[in-house]
């Protein structure tokens, strides 16, 4: 297990404050990685990530959105995410992942990541080892039923 | 019955030319009309517009797009669009409906059809009257019924 | 295109008195075959039958459903349908399917249309000609197509 | 919370040797009560108990079935059950609700649980303490979540 990397954001959204994994230590982060033209993501992850919203918000757990623009950079500004954003009643706090300084179309926390591409949902635990990384449509059981596991462990020791 | 009223579009996409009704008498068309950050148009009408041009295209009907943005304006130009329609594999020709330039946020061609919203389907028949204008999600074997009815129907008399 | 065989049935539910193809000439016929215990039946050919009933139902429109049992005889009598039509509300007539007398697990319909399982679908024309013969899930937005273009057709001539 | 009383059933399917609930202490038991002709069982509850099989099974948790049959007794019998889990690919133990002996036609376990009808979600934890008795519905990620909790819970003190 590692350390859950730092995110690095161009900005937040639904948050007046930046965020930090290092802020969240002592809660469960349920971090979902999207763009808002993937169908992929706007049909399941989405969705799921509203829902977990919902049944897991405030009780110890930060669901965060994180939008990596790897593809189609001019069509996915922050304009268009904050129109995206309030017409699919998302809620909780999206970071704009920084874009890449050296022309890589991959934005910095995307690779820091090394993810694969969207959807990629990441959890982290109280302690901030990154515990899942996984590209690709997780299945809401199997998505609860890790959140609920990581709950439960302690946050010292 | 009345004929459908010509489409005023600022330009058309996955088309080499600009697409009017008059140009499609003798066809039936399949109108669909949507924004991309409406997840109305998103859920059902993108998969449902899909499956009409793969079922009737080529069979004397022509399938249609046309972007009636009359909110959020910023953030579903024509870049946006483009990705979007690329991202969602749309073949058919989609216009971008003419701005009003009257300050109104209704554009032209959504305006002069009295459209309340999106998604709407509008359905012409052969000799250009206008046979449908539906807001809202219409069931896809009621879709598929309504086309061949006008399919069936003479082209002249 | 050859005629219809007639249907050789049991008894019907959902009906007072037999019905014979003979006697639906004249009128579009969807029939519908199905095994209570086929989760594919279950799940797309139910609700799929009984959208074509309210659709078209009334409208020159026959639609009928036919439980051609070859498998779990034992577990499909007429006692276990009389609650499936129940507990799905279908309101059509449902004709059981006449057990082959040779011991064939094939009932007689299913055998003389050469059905190769179920779920499948036929189309029988206003002239009693056979037009559709398919084997598992036909999409909603093409069968409500074809159910359109045969009433669109005339009834003699 | 209270300890939860035991299952009565008549048999079991998918098991060598009846089960009850004492023998299972020190797991996680999560049943699902349902009827075969339930529509909401079918669509909802049968495919969710298989991925509750699927994930959770092996991990100190047991699933199982219970068919609590109120209505239509005759057309759920054990051929037609048998046949239903077979076409369905249930692989867990399912048993049948013992018939009521008064001509009450609530079955034993679905009376002695007070459950309102199906389907119906029970968990029980390693203690054999009645945790979720819930009537409908449960969302997959909920129940996923809830299952995980009671897993994380100690066996004993």
């Amino acid at each position: 297990m590692k350390l859950a990397p730092e995110l690095i954001t161009e900005t937040w959204l639904n948050s007046d404050a930046p965020i930090s994994l290092k802020c969240l230590r002592g809660k469960v982060v349920c971090l979902f990685a999207f763009q808002m033209l993937c169908p992929g993501c706007v049909q399941y992850l989405v969705p799921q990530s509203k829902k977990a919203y919902d049944l897991f918000s405030g009780k110890g757990v930060k669901v965060l959105g994180l939008h990596t623009v790897f593809e189609h950079h001019q069509a996915m500004g922050i304009e268009s995410l904050k129109a995206f954003i309030h017409e699919y009643r998302i809620e909780f706090p999206v970071g704009i992942d920084k874009p890449s300084e050296d022309g890589n179309p991959i934005p910095t926390t995307m690779g820091i990541y090394n993810m694969r591409g969207t959807p990629t949902t990441l959890l982290v635990d109280k302690k901030g080892y990154l515990r899942n990384n996984t590209f690709g449509h997780v299945d809401d059981m199997a998505l609860g039923a890790e959140i609920a596991m990581l709950m439960s462990e302690p946050e010292y020791g």
